[in-house]
C-alpha cells in the first residue's frame, strides 16, 4: 500500500513513520515545491495521504481511503472537497511539548529570563545591576487561566499546577473537572477567568465560532499586569485589539507563538502580523515553534503509523475527525 | 529591641520584615557604604543583626544575642569571631525560586528558547527558518541528576519529576529516598550520576570539603551532550576544568548562575570568571539571580521576623547553625 506525505512540514516525519509502521507501506514524499504533475502522479494510486490541508485543487485520488492530517488543526481542510469514501483523521503528540513551552515561557516572563540571560553578555557583572539588588517574580502562587481544556489545555494545567500555580479553566462544552484545574469557570462567565488570572493561556481550536474569540471585551477584563499566552491559532485573538492593548499598556504583556500570517512558497519572508509586535517591550515572541520537538515528531509519527497499520489490517481508525461520506 | 540589617542585600528586606514581625522591634538599616562609625553606633545597643557575613572587623556588640544570616550560605561567616552568647541562624525561602529557575533554564535549553525567542526580532518570519521545519528538544523523558538533596536539590527534583524527567540524586549524607527522586545513587558512585544524566544540577553547599568537587574527573564522565547546571556556588566547580570542557565541546553545555568572582564596592564592575564564558556558544548565563524573587524575599523575611519574635518571647530559635558558646 502507498501513503503520500505532502509538504515539507510532513515529509520530515517520513523516517519516524517508517521506523514505527508495522505493515508494508511505500512512503512517497512530496516536499514544498513539488510540481502539479508530481502530485498527480503520486496521488493516482495512493491509499492514504498525510497532508496539512486539502482543497478543490488536489488532483484525483481514486484509491484514497484515508486523509491523515499530520497535526491537530483541520482548519486547512476544506471538508466539502473530500472525496467520497475517505476518512479524515488528525494526530496529536504535540500537547506535552506545548504544555512545556507554556510553563517555560510563563516562568521566563516571571524570572525576567530574556533580560537576565543577556546581562553577562558584556563580560562583567556590575554591582549596581547584580540581580541580588532587585527581585523578579516566580510562577508559584500565580493564577493561570486556561481557555479551553482540550489536550493542550490539560497539558498546560497539569504542569502549571505542579509548579505551584492556582489554575482556572473554561471550556465550550461543559466540564465538571479537569486534571490540574482548581476551578472550572462556565464558558459564558469566561470574563471572570480573564479578570482573575495573572496569565491567560489560549489553547482554543480555530473554527468559525472561535475566530476573534478574544477581542476588546475579554482583553478589557484582564489585570493591568495580566499576560496573555497564545498557542492556539493567531486568529483566535483579534490582531488589532491585542496590539492596541499591548501598545497602550492596558495589559501586562503577551507571549505569542502563533500568528496571523505565515510565509509560504510565494512569499518566503513574511511579517507575522500587520502590526510591529516585535518592537513592543512587553512581549515574548516565538515563530510557531512551541510544539515542534523531537518528542512530538516521534509521538505524532507513531500515531500516523498506527493508523496506516489499522487501514492495512481493516481495523478501526484512531482520531477520526470525519467518517467517510457515501 | 533593636535589629540591624547590614548591607544592601539585606536592607532590602526591611519592609517585608516590618510587615511580618509581631513583637516590637526597631529596625535599623546599614546599606553598603555605611561608615565604620555608623556601623559601630548601630551595633553598640543591637539585640540582633542580620548580615551576610561576620568577621573580626565587626565592632563591639555587647547586647547581641542573634546573628540572623539573611540567607542559607554561611561561607562569609568567620565562626571564630562570633561573640560569646550569640546564636547564629540562617534563612531559606529561596529553594522554590531556584527550583523554578533550574527547570525553566533546562527547558529553555531543550526548547532552544534563547535562539527562538529572538528569531522574530527582525520583524518577519522566513519560511526556511520557520521552526516547523526543524525540531528542538523537550524535558519530558530526559534524565536529570541532582547533586545534593538539600532544600534546593529537592525543589529541583520535584519540579523536574513533575515535568516528566527521570530524576537521579546523590547526597553526601546517605539517604534512602527523596521527593521526586527516582533513584538515589551513593555519594561514592556519583560518577554514575554524571554519566547517566542529560542535565547535572549542582546544588551542593560550598565548604572546604566541596570546593572543587566537580573537576576533570566528574566532568569527564558526562555525556558529550550533557549539560551542567550550577546554582550552588561557583567554587564547587573547578573554573579551569569547566571552561576547558565547554571550549573543547567535551560536554554539551552549561547553565551557570553562580560565579567565581563578584563585584564589590571596591571593584563595582568585575568579570565573573577569569575565563570568557560569555563568548562560548553553548552556555546560558545569569548573574546570580536564580533565587532572587519577590516570593523568596517575602518567605525569607518571614523567617527572619519569626526568629526576632522567638528572641523577643524567649522561645527556641529556628534554623540554628551554631548555638551560643560560653
Amino acid at each position: 500500500m502507498k501513503v503520500v506525505l505532502i509538504g515539507t512540514l510532513v515529509t520530515g516525519y517520513a523516517d519516524d513513520i517508517a521506523a514505527q509502521v508495522k505493515t508494508p507501506w511505500t512512503i512517497k514524499t512530496l516536499p514544498d515545491g513539488s510540481s502539479k504533475e508530481e502530485i498527480a502522479a503520486a496521488l493516482i494510486d495512493a491509499d492514504a495521504v498525510s497532508p496539512i490541508g486539502w482543497n478543490a485543487q488536489m488532483p484525483p485520488a481514486p484509491k484514497l481511503k484515508l486523509i491523515q492530517v499530520a497535526g491537530a488543526g483541520t482548519d486547512a481542510i476544506d471538508f466539502a472537497t473530500i472525496p467520497k469514501g475517505v476518512t479524515v483523521c488528525n494526530a496529536f503528540g504535540h500537547e506535552g511539548a506545548i504544555g512545556e513551552y507554556c510553563v517555560m515561557a510563563m516562568m521566563a516572563w516571571c524570572h525576567e529570563f530574556p533580560k537576565l540571560s543577556r546581562e553577562l553578555d558584556k563580560g562583567f557583572m556590575r554591582q549596581t545591576d547584580r540581580a541580588n539588588l532587585r527581585h523578579h517574580d516566580e510562577i508559584d502562587g500565580k493564577t493561570v487561566g486556561v481557555v479551553s481544556l482540550g489536550r493542550i489545555g490539560k497539558a498546560v494545567a497539569t504542569r502549571a499546577k505542579a509548579l505551584g500555580a492556582r489554575v482556572l479553566g473554561c471550556n465550550r462544552s461543559a466540564m465538571k473537572e479537569a486534571p490540574g484545574v482548581d476551578e472550572i469557570i462556565p464558558w459564558d462567565d469566561k470574563g471572570r477567568l480573564f479578570a482573575e488570572s495573572d496569565f491567560v493561556v489560549v489553547t482554543t481550536a480555530l473554527s468559525p465560532e472561535t475566530k476573534g474569540l478574544v477581542g476588546p471585551a475579554l482583553l478589557g477584563r484582564m489585570k493591568p499586569t495580566g499576560v496573555i499566552v497564545n498557542v492556539a491559532r493567531g486568529a483566535v485573538i483579534e490582531e488589532d485589539a491585542l496590539y492596541a492593548a499591548l501598545a497602550e499598556h492596558k495589559i501586562g504583556g503577551a507571549i505569542i507563538d502563533v500568528w496571523w500570517s505565515y510565509p509560504n512558497a510565494a512569499t518566503p519572508e513574511a511579517p507575522p502580523s500587520k502590526h510591529p509586535f516585535h518592537k513592543l517591550p512587553n512581549v515574548i515572541l516565538t515563530p510557531h515553534s512551541s510544539g515542534w520537538t523531537t518528542g512530538m515528531r516521534r509521538r505524532r509519527a507513531g500515531q500516523v503509523a498506527a493508523n496506516l497499520d489499522h487501514l492495512a489490517r481493516g481495523e478501526k481508525l484512531d482520531n477520526v475527525v470525519r467518517p467517510p461520506t457515501s
